[in-house]
């Protein structure tokens, strides 16, 4: 099984890293890290700088795709890139086809979400809704062979529903032992339903901006 | 404040990129990549090259630290490098010097835990008793301005926990909405404590491997 994560300038490091950590741990998975161009791919603060070595043109049937996220202006540049044509065309024959947060406007514009349920980060569900979608507020959404994941983290709960699904759920147990995912956020702010109004606001006027 | 994460070969991605992605939310804190050796440093996978541009000797103050961890061998073969010493000196003018997962045992090899209470790993806490710590079955646990995590995934709860004492509240619960995090694990087999027995043998077996 080869999974590939679709990199490209300005992701969200946690976007990717979170199932990558999941899915990584998967014996005889084969992860691939592509871009359009291959070269260095940095993160959406310029600080992290990962080397990509391979093209997505040159990966002709992934049998699963996982699209991370970041700022959607940097989402809405690799909106214009050739990554979106290559997810229609390869969704023909994923097994898997997946996002993380904002990385589902990608699949959005590739046309994929149509009519479909799904979701995004909180603060994208209308843009989501512009592509036929219907937004869905839960952590991973699945319609189909596409499974898309809410905000940034989200994508650790999304690589092992997946695993789950697909290698059973004692892999995912086993895998999530060895994260050590027992998660205790020591606050209760992690969704626009849980945390205080004007946190929600700070949140929106900043990530808007 | 200048936070610094020191990368090492083999290191686990997530036990990096999960504090990463809070304490780089974080408004005005300079967040500096650093190895002993600039260059690319790869995950235990082999998979993930990240371009270093720092030397750790080149930091003479960090306000904090962050050492991720590895597998045990990867850890290890970090330990006889120049970074214990470099922990240990710097560790004298920190205001946090922190670990995620087997990073503690750097902490640990730097003499930095002897007499402290201190996380790890769940399959490492025999290591870091060696030490001289207390092993804490906790998921961050804070001594003096030394906080430790356990596993892989709860450097995410360190960086929350660390944002909230430093910088209150309020920003711990802002950089929690924007990245989403509202975990749901599909499963709840994240502790040993937690896990069927048989995952509790197998993962055991996996990691000792």
């Amino acid at each position: 099984m080869q999974v590939v994560f679709t990199l490209y300038p300005g992701i969200t490091a946690l976007d990717f890293v979170g199932p990558y950590q999941v899915l990584s741990n998967v014996p005889g998975v084969e992860v691939v890290l592509a871009a359009v161009e291959p070269g260095t791919v940095s993160d959406d603060n310029d600080l992290l700088h990962l080397r990509v070595d391979t093209a997505i043109a040159d990966l002709s049937a992934p049998d699963m795709i996982v699209v991370p996220g970041g700022p959607v202006a940097n989402v809405h540049r690799a909106a214009e890139s050739p990554l979106v044509d290559w997810l229609a065309s390869r969704h023909e024959t994923t097994t898997w086809t997946t996002s993380v947060c904002t990385g589902a406007l990608l699949l959005g514009a590739a046309g994929l979400l149509d009519g479909l349920r799904a979701t995004t980060h909180w603060l994208s569900y209308d843009e989501l809704a512009s592509f036929g979608a219907s937004p869905t507020e839960q952590r991973v959404v699945i319609d189909g062979r596409i499974a898309t994941a809410a905000g940034v983290s989200a994508g650790i709960d999304l690589g092992l529903t997946i695993v789950g699904r697909e290698w059973g759920d004692d892999m995912a147990r086993a895998i999530q032992l060895g994260i050590e995912y027992d998660p205790q956020p020591p606050y209760d702010a992690g969704s626009p339903s849980k945390a205080p109004a004007p946190i929600v606001e700070l949140v929106t006027g900043l990530l808007r901006a």
